[in-house]
């Protein structure tokens, strides 16, 4: 790796750590540059702009999730075995990750909801490949036999979505002890109801 | 309602608004006394800091939301008939109530899930009293015989808030057409399983 694709990398491993706990708008140039001994100018060589650091930084929080909660999961077996082993591995991706804060991409669907650029665009595009991934591996476990062929994918991978943010919410800002168990049991039927 | 008091008021309506479209974050006192044509010094003798505004705002906000949604759901019959008001009352409220943007709780949450303070302590005791809520409307549903003895309230509110959470980032963020199709069929599910 060149010495300018190191410094880039530093850079989006930090922003990727101050997202978790901040959202995208506590990134900014200025406390980035703090953190790694940067100055702001050699920062802007990287990054001409807090859109395009937004966008990279969106893109590589896509890729560490597929890294570290997608592609190992792949390794289960097909069908209801990955989901399970899916699901395991998305509750507690930022922790096992060991960001400091929660997911970077649930902080930043609030932030830029309203907010329209080439960062949002990364966002949506990111999210509905998420959706994508979940509906593609409920239609494998339907098409293994084990879910019902009746499943309609899209609906289940809007619901999985919904137990994880639920998760997300209840173990980072309410800290409620419970949030596991209670995600489990909600994914457990979301499979039963998959089956009938 | 004296003069100071109609000047909080405005306050806290404007806040509302701005914290819809760009989060609490975005709400600044410089934007607020911009938006108002108050001096920021005006402003301050309201709100002594930052802190103190957004403590105020995720108060008003609970204050609107269950004047929007809750009250007028609870004139529906008892039990299920009162959860699915409820649910429709919730899914569009921040269109019904003329905000700009999205829910300003929701985006609350993922900001302030790793930020300690008055602020952060309001906005989880308020997401308790909508957990709580929703619990004590199936608990409602069941003594009505609607849904099953053995319903387990807590987790029915907080599979209800996973879907609430699924719509607004669809709706909001995905802005997909299907969004309340697909969060009504998901309730329509978790109604069915309250029952069996």
């Amino acid at each position: 790796m060149s010495k300018g694709a190191e410094t880039r990398q530093a850079i989006l491993d930090q922003g990727f750590d101050l997202a978790s706990r901040a959202g995208l708008r506590g990134v900014t140039i200025g406390a980035l540059a703090e953190a790694l001994g940067l100055s702001k100018s050699g920062l802007f060589a990287h990054f001409k702009s807090k859109d395009a650091l937004d966008t990279a930084l969106i893109e590589h929080s896509g890729v560490q999730f597929v890294e570290r909660v997608v592609r190992p999961a792949l390794k289960a077996p097909r069908g209801e075995p990955r989901l399970r082993d899916l699901f395991k591995r998305v509750i507690d991706w930022p922790t096992r990750s060991g960001l400091p804060g929660g997911c970077p991409m649930i902080a930043a669907s609030a932030e830029l909801d309203d907010v329209e650029g080439p960062a949002r665009d990364a966002l949506v595009a990111q999210q509905k490949d998420w959706l994508d991934t979940m509906a593609n591996l409920a239609r494998v476990a339907a098409q293994e036999g084990h879910f019902s062929g009746k499943l309609a994918p899209e609906q289940f991978a809007f619901e999985f979505y919904g137990i994880q943010l639920m998760h997300h919410l209840s173990a980072r800002l309410l800290r409620d002890p419970a949030a596991d168990e209670r995600a489990l049991s909600a994914f457990d039927a979301l499979i039963e109801r998959a089956k009938a």
